[in-house]
């Protein structure tokens, strides 16, 4: 009985979730690079032919509630006591932002937070999908590690914004998935450049530093390059992600052209 | 022997740092909003005046070397096995940055990050210094608890982009300095605004929340609003802070007149 649930390899607690065929991960190595935005509107985007789930694991600061603007929505339990998740724009999602109130502070050790994350891994009723899209907190701690030990991913992308100091902490978060077998299938540059509402000129908001010379290195593709535009805040504080919103808009066409790259990574 | 090492409650651990006259946490609710950028700035503004130490407690995702110039730097070790701070623009500083290679993954557990921020604490040749300034991780999570903890913290700040997705999370954050009896200083409001290069107009590139509502509410205060201007980024990303770089500019002299009520508050 070398594989029981007594085993010390962490790897054998791994289990599919029935009904789920794929499981992608959106991870970030740092916070505040748009990672929950490229996740709602990439999962809006594959939703276009997909049956869409998305799971807000950022349970420290879950944002998908506000940004599909399900503030104040409350799971209900079916009859085998199983998490009902949520569906707005198609999408089926489940958030820690459900469960508690959006003000209280997560003051939460490692230990609780994987019961958090098993809990919504196992005991939601997602019923048939074609794709899970997990919103991961950024960085490569707890949580990440807790997915890769408890599901089978099928791979993961990395968000990352165009400067230096954003590309240390997206090397650690490939590191991370080298290290735990998950394949990249690459990255995300979000707010890549502005053009400028007054003239049209580009503006690069954020200094370009080595990321495609690393990628290259590394033999990573970079998959899209997302434009800054202050709409896509608005969309998002306004609960309706500019694919939705403005779905004619450059952004929203970028984020069609991911979803397209990842449906047929993914093998649709 | 009710209050010895084996006490259960965690804030009798509370010991001060030798030599450190004040410690000041710069917190965040979400990553990205620009605290390390504001850590380092504020650091070398209360340079001026006072002794200032500039501790980088972001295990995950350490900034501060780069953004002060100080790549691939090592501390050395004094007679007494204590860790030799890095010295720069004449701030002492310790990060993990120094300790382990920018590119591996920090894939750690919670104890292990305990045991690195326990001797940065403790193990540090600080010498005499006017004010600690900690540069935490985003969020609300181990670190943020093992500093109120382990050292007697003197106040905290929060730093916060003015959008209501970040606002969400600065709330938590609030909470909890509020929940640990930490005085909160205030709040600063990063990359306010930015004035289009094209034409001078006041540009919203993050749009503005209810984050002013709030701390009237809450009677907080906001200390300062900071504009963005893609120079800060480059200075950050050239290893010289823009207080160091261009001391005149408008994000250089709001840096400046926060440090001045900060040495106010703190005492100074």
């Amino acid at each position: 009985m070398a594989h029981g649930p007594t085993s010390n390899n962490p790897f054998d607690q791994q289990k599919s979730i029935p009904g789920v065929k794929t499981i992608l991960a959106i991870s970030s190595g740092k916070g505040g690079v748009g990672k929950s935005t490229v996740s709602t509107n990439l999962a809006l985007a594959l939703g276009k032919k997909l049956k869409v789930g998305l799971l807000d694991a950022d349970v420290y600061g879950p944002s998908i509630p506000r940004m599909m603007g399900s503030l104040n929505q409350k799971p209900g339990i079916n009859e085998q006591q199983r998490l009902q998740p949520i569906e707005r724009y198609g999408i089926k999602m489940m958030s820690m932002g459900f469960v508690i109130d959006e003000g209280a502070a997560v003051v939460w050790r490692g230990p609780m937070l994987f019961k958090a994350m098993d809990q919504f891994l196992r005991d939601v009723d997602w019923g048939d999908l074609d794709v899970l899209v997990v919103d991961l907190p950024p960085g490569t701690g707890d949580i990440q590690l807790t997915l890769a030990q408890k599901t089978p991913l099928t791979a993961a992308i990395c968000v990352t914004t165009p400067q230096n100091i954003s590309l240390i902490d997206v090397k650690k978060a490939l590191d991370m998935w080298k290290r735990l077998n998950i394949p990249i299938f690459g990255v995300v540059e979000n707010m890549s450049y502005m053009l400028n509402p007054a003239n049209g000129e580009r503006m690069q908001l954020f200094p370009k530093g080595e990321l495609d010379a690393f990628l290259d290195q590394q033999q990573l593709t970079k998959m899209i390059e997302i434009p800054f535009h202050p709409q896509v805040g608005m969309a998002c504080e306004a609960g309706i992600p500019v694919v939705q919103m403005k779905p004619e808009s450059a952004e929203s066409l970028a984020f069609m052209k991911l979803a397209d790259q990842v449906a047929t990574k993914l093998g649709f």
